[in-house]
């Protein structure tokens, strides 16, 4: 094999602090929501950087952003990419380590003089998080064809402002046009997000697709009645039913067994008075398998289960999705190749899949995909206690780079290609 | 027998009509928070019929308002009393009925030309819903010695003024002491506030007493974490465990039976999001039982489960006493009393606890006290669709002046001591 590129771990995490201090919170962490001000800074940042390295940068209409490097040939790139915006209580490294890990290949290998027959690219895509503008994966899914491009403009966010209103408020639309950015190859590192591989004591998440996502809003319909005085027989308690659903959820994920998840994050109940019957109760449930036939039969199961309950009680029940995914397979060759470089660089890992949505998924069906996880402190994120220690972030990179030079078409200083 | 009083109904449903137009809401309803200008307002009106119709009306030091006719010999009173404040979204009966009910009995009786040898009162309490100020069943609790006065006066309502302040805001205070007011008897006629009577198809309820309260705030503390990337045997979901802790409060009443009932009003999650595992949940518990030892039990069952579904998560659990209240008995004598006057009226009825508490089991301990129940329809109170029709109320009325003047000795105009 090509001996490992050696990467400057003191300018990445340099550059991961410059970024996080955009939008830093009082107690740590930072929010640098979609398309605001503290989003123009970070981007004003980043895209410096690009051009500080003498990249070509270009933006398109949703304001993504990609920064390439020419190849020894022409043709499609091999892009690195992730995204910079964040939740209101986010950390530095979800999202930024993809893009400046990137960078970070890309500066090293030409610092190395380390060509590739293919351009080599980094890139980061509008509103990942969905956390001002519905829905996530925003500038990847437009630039892919997944969503409509008026559509998506169109959309209002949680403080009234359209896409399309945000974009020009702070100037970030470019003018490429939707699917100017067509990688040979889309390979993205991210934070894992979760505590397997802290748990496993494991450096490297080999990651083989994004598991499927359904979300449910449920609502129930009681009515209202006198905590003391009505008997229990004669109840209609919306609470009750919804606090069934969310036992039920549990179960379920029990009895599937891994990777099925279930959640039950918001539960609200009206009026919400500690001596009335609940008449009213909305709850979400969360659920998600990386098999398509096995998460519907989790909604299968959990949705006449909740029929159920319902009608025991004398309760109507509604329901609408929030969001749905189906689950994303990763490129098998390319999994086999993060696979093989993790083994050759000598790094722990194993196979799983993604439970959160990535960009990486937006690419997935028009392009080999895929992704590198790297372990997350308590395996916490979405939180500003969000940490990932250097040690941790290094063989992350070290391995981006050896597998995004490979794909490329690496040539060293002696004019190999290998 | 002695001939049934014959009660003008107009004349009392009018008063309530009256009445409820103070603090009128736009849907129908009232508002008449304790101790607000509309309270005062109402406080106006009743006290001007009491003083139309001749009677002492008297006011002690927490606003508390008693009417007397004087009776053949002097003596404590047979004190017919409820309320007249109300909570935020209240009906025109809850507490309005057992007063002008009250007032009606002492009016008809004049008309007829009939004395008694005890005098006859008509009462109603200051804060007996507790909306503005806690504890509720405040005015007939300092009354009877079962709060302190002091410390109620200096009790901060909803809104930042104290008792003492509101009570001087609207000039309700009087210069009775506490304890002027010993009844006899205290009788309190009363809406059901339930469906019990309803769904029986009965006139009245004969009330045995007051079913003992317990109020529980319960908090569980446990790990935030992504809803997506956090497999099953890793989470700490203080959601989970409070869904369980409803579940089980039903399951207890259903195995103790009635009159065991348990309600959970309030679930609050913290951070409240759809991918986010619950890190917080509080939640409040209801539990009643019209005996103490079986109340217990089904406390100890509850807090012990909750431990055990908290644990189980390897989440934390504590909890604070909102309210405890114990199981209230009424006086056996009188109210066989009420069940023969029931009989002798020829009225369907049933004995039953209250769920709800009242003043009357503030006067328990000091006096032979009673209720008596009349239908709600759907068994809605504390809603602006309580209602009871006029032909409902009737007979109640009718019950209350049979036993409130049997008690008082009835004199009618052949000058003859029943």
């Amino acid at each position: 094999m090509t001996a490992d590129l050696t990467i400057d771990l003191d300018r990445l995490m340099g550059r991961i602090a410059a970024l996080g201090r955009i939008g830093a919170l009082p107690g740590g962490g930072c929010k640098r929501l979609a398309l605001t001000p503290e989003d123009a800074e970070g981007r004003a940042l980043v895209t410096g950087w690009f051009r500080d390295l003498g990249l070509d940068v270009h933006t398109d209409v949703i304001g993504n952003c990609w920064a390439i490097r020419p190849g020894r040939s022409s043709g499609a790139p091999v892009v690195m990419g992730s995204h910079i915006d964040t939740v209101a209580t986010g950390g530095l490294y979800d999202g930024v380590l993809g893009v400046l890990g990137g960078l970070e290949v890309i500066e090293s290998a030409i610092q190395a003089g380390i060509e590739t027959e293919r351009p080599l690219a980094v890139a980061f895509f509008t509103n990942e998080e969905g956390a001002r503008f519905a829905p996530d994966m925003m500038g990847s899914g437009v630039a892919q064809g997944g969503l409509d491009l008026d559509e998506i403009l169109a959309k209002v966010g949680i403080d009234g402002v359209s896409v399309a209103e945000a974009l020009a408020a702070i100037g970030a639309a470019g003018s490429h046009p939707v699917g100017a950015l067509a990688p040979d190859t889309y390979l993205e590192l991210h934070i894992e997000q979760g505590p397997v591989l802290e748990a496993e004591g494991l450096a490297i998440g080999v990651v083989t697709g994004v598991q499927g996502i359904s979300w449910t809003e449920i609502t129930v319909e009681g009515q209202a009645a006198h905590a003391g005085t009505t008997p229990m027989a004669l109840r209609h308690d919306a609470g009750l039913v919804a606090a069934r659903i969310a036992a039920e959820a549990r179960a379920i994920a029990d009895a599937f067994g891994p990777p099925q998840v279930a959640t039950v994050g918001r539960i609200a109940l009206t009026p919400d008075l500690v001596n009335v019957i609940p008449e009213r109760a909305v709850l979400t449930v969360d659920l998600r398998n990386a098999d398509e036939a096995r998460l519907q039969a989790a909604e299968a199961r959990l949705f006449a289960q909740a029929e159920a309950f319902a009608a025991a009680e004398g309760c109507r029940l509604s329901r609408r999705t929030l969001a749905r995914f189906e689950p994303v397979a990763f490129d098998a060759t390319l999994v086999d190749a993060v696979e093989a470089g993790a083994a050759a660089l000598g790094l722990t890992h194993r196979r799983m899949p993604s439970g959160a949505g990535h960009d990486a998924q937006m690419f997935a069906p028009r392009c080999p995909s895929a992704m590198i996880f790297v372990p997350s402190q308590d395996g916490i994120s979405h939180n500003i206690r969000e940490y990932t220690a250097p040690e941790e972030i290094a063989p992350g990179v070290r391995l981006l780079a050896q597998v995004a030079l490979a794909r490329a078409g690496r040539v060293d200083q002696k004019g190999q290609t290998e």
